[in-house]
């Protein structure tokens, strides 16, 4: 299948680029770069040395024989993405490329702005474009479990039927989204889903919970495709953080009470439902717009720097675990029991190792750990909900 | 009160201003011109001629004795907002600074991403503006009933208690919007929301029916008073669209079956909700974010129709009523119970005469049946939701 994916320089962009193209699949992407922008303005870089796009298009090459459809350039110019519908003429997209920090909207006004205008926009003309020169394609667009917020009941996948004063009807299932990225998410979500009634396309919107890990096993055997991974504050999610605060013996620092529930899944998990989802879009008959709950299993917090700490400990580091001022207004203590039913009816095979994922990233990282102790105060959060900047202190 | 009025060129804006006058309020408004533009733009004027700004300003003044505050700039320009806020210091704010056209967001791409780029941001800059420079200031935000769209049961105000699998919560009630510009609405009432969340921001959500009218009877003496009245298929709305064929013995056009059923509320019930609910802001304990859906009655738009066909008979006026292809892509049969509890509580007497507002309107429109003749085929609605550009035929 022709595959184009936006954002594919970034973090698991680059990781599917390659996922695809081992199950036979004609790849293509965009990027604007603005990922390795953004991080560097948060004044950190990836753990993981990562090299420029044309070395990676040329290791691409070389390992699976296919030159990789690519060009630079921004969603939110139409022009840009007309001209990219045209040549590489997608079956399927896979859209990667919008900026997905809650903690980078955060910053002030300007960010949450940029933010909002870079997602929808370019969203938007996705579905635009789709409309107009792909109508038969199939959009598989990334949105975040965070869109639901943390309701005091089981989040479905998208809809729910419900009853209010005695009359039944099937609804999205209302959204409350925690930051302005998660909002933007949300929008994405609300516009998608209008685009698909009134056009007809057919879109799988995945509610992705936060992904970890350094790469799938076995894929990446060039330095050159090595995927990035993040460790500050903005774009470092919570269980890569811990991994990177392992490697230098630095305390794993959990945002109050980490009691927080969340869904997890490794990298791998998450290139496989994608592929799923992208692999099995929606037949004829069933709705075009559907949603996908994605994410290995519910952690707490707590339980997932105990496991950092665990699998460290087996490599003969020894990090504490400590609790710090947490940066965001969010719930604490809640109820949280998604639904992820969807996709494991498409086949999908949980890997329920987490064990051995964080071994094999305690691993790949040790070997970085000057690269991370260099920038280590990005490690702590400034960021705050409230609107304040300063970093937050050490509860324990 | 030091009230804020973005957008107060405007329909309701510019008649509000004078509504809040008389009340003893202290007037400034903001607006960036663009409602004239854009009714440039669809080949329309407003049916009833308005001054330009400056010589609404002196009658404003003579009229009330007041010097309204007045600038005119973009709610884009963060620089612009900035300084309002600085110079004027409002105790609240009534945003009706936003483009509130459903088939002028439909037009193309290029519209639909103006559209909300403009209503979004706009209101992401306004949030921004009351957290650092009036974070005690009241926002009363307009919204729409199309917000909701038209689910299968009872549209509560904002929120609803449901129960899921044995677990009650009290949720946002999910939206349903049928176009980008109601989407837009949507993102706004979510971004406000998370506003509210994690900065206490006092908010008054107003999910608006369709307004019509020309005015508040006896409140505009001078013609330099008059509020603009649009019959275009983009900025006007029904009931004044078909008050506008009458006096030009056009035939009144349905969309569809025109069994649509919609909220609607005369102009003088909007203004007496709108300062109703500006005079009465969320009190210390109640819910700082808050949402007042605002009708006077719901009712078909083939009973509409047939009100303005009678009302126009009384005038000696006998115009047809006919049916034409639906440009939108709506349900037609549908079940429609909104409540609007919330400002019956505060007060709100709806008017309950429509017959009597009519005749206002039309008896004003018969003066400028010159105006809306020239430009008749703007009438005629030529935006569809499927993204092609063609006259609605007639169906009967």
């Amino acid at each position: 299948m022709r595959i184009l994916i936006p954002g594919i320089d970034g973090y698991l962009g680059w990781a599917l680029a390659q996922y695809l193209a081992e199950r036979g699949h004609q790849v293509g992407g965009v990027d604007a770069g603005f990922r390795r922008q953004w991080v560097q303005e948060m004044g950190s870089r990836s753990a993981i040395p990562i090299a420029e796009m044309p070395a990676r298009l040329a290791a691409f090459e070389e390992r699976w024989g296919q030159r990789l459809f690519y060009q630079q350039g921004d969603l939110t110019d139409w022009d840009f993405i007309q001209r990219i519908f045209k040549e590489f003429r997608p079956e399927a997209i896979i859209h990667l490329g919008q900026c997905p920090s809650a903690p980078y909207s955060m910053i002030d006004r300007q960010h949450a702005v940029w933010v909002q205008t870079n997602n929808i926009m370019g969203n938007l003309n996705m579905l635009y474009a789709m409309h107009e020169l792909a109508p038969e394609a199939h959009l598989v667009k990334l949105g975040t479990m965070g869109e639901y917020g943390t309701p005091a009941m089981d989040i479905p996948e998208g809809f729910f039927e419900v009853e209010f004063r005695g009359k039944k009807d099937r609804l999205p299932f209302p959204r409350q989204a925690g930051s302005w990225y998660h909002q933007s998410k949300v929008h994405d979500s609300n516009n998608t889903m209008l685009a698909c009634k009134i056009w007809g396309l057919r879109v799988t919107d995945i509610m992705q919970g936060v992904v970890y890990g350094t790469r799938v096993d076995g894929l990446e055997s060039d330095e050159r495709l090595f995927t990035r991974l993040d460790f500050d504050e903005a774009f470092g999610t919570a269980i890569n953080r811990f991994a990177c605060q392992a490697v230098i013996a630095a305390p794993l620092t959990l945002y109050g009470s980490g009691h927080q529930k969340r869904g997890f899944l490794p990298l791998r998990d998450s290139l496989q439902c994608l592929a799923l989802a992208v692999e099995n879009p929606p037949l004829e008959g069933e709705d075009n717009y559907r949603v996908f709950n994605m994410f290995e299993e519910v952690y707490n917090v707590v339980e997932l720097a105990g496991k950092v700490a665990s699998a460290a400990a087996g490599l003969g580091l020894n990090p504490q675990v400590r609790h710090i001022e947490n940066p965001r207004l969010e719930m604490e203590e809640h109820y949280y029991r998604p639904d992820r039913q969807h996709l494991l009816d498409l086949g999908y095979q949980p890997t329920h190792d987490m064990e051995a994922e964080l071994r094999l990233m305690l691993t790949d990282l040790l070997r970085y750990s000057g690269r991370i102790e260099e920038v280590k105060e990005v490690l702590l959060p400034r960021i705050r909900w409230d609107g304040s900047r300063r970093q937050s202190t050490y509860l324990d």
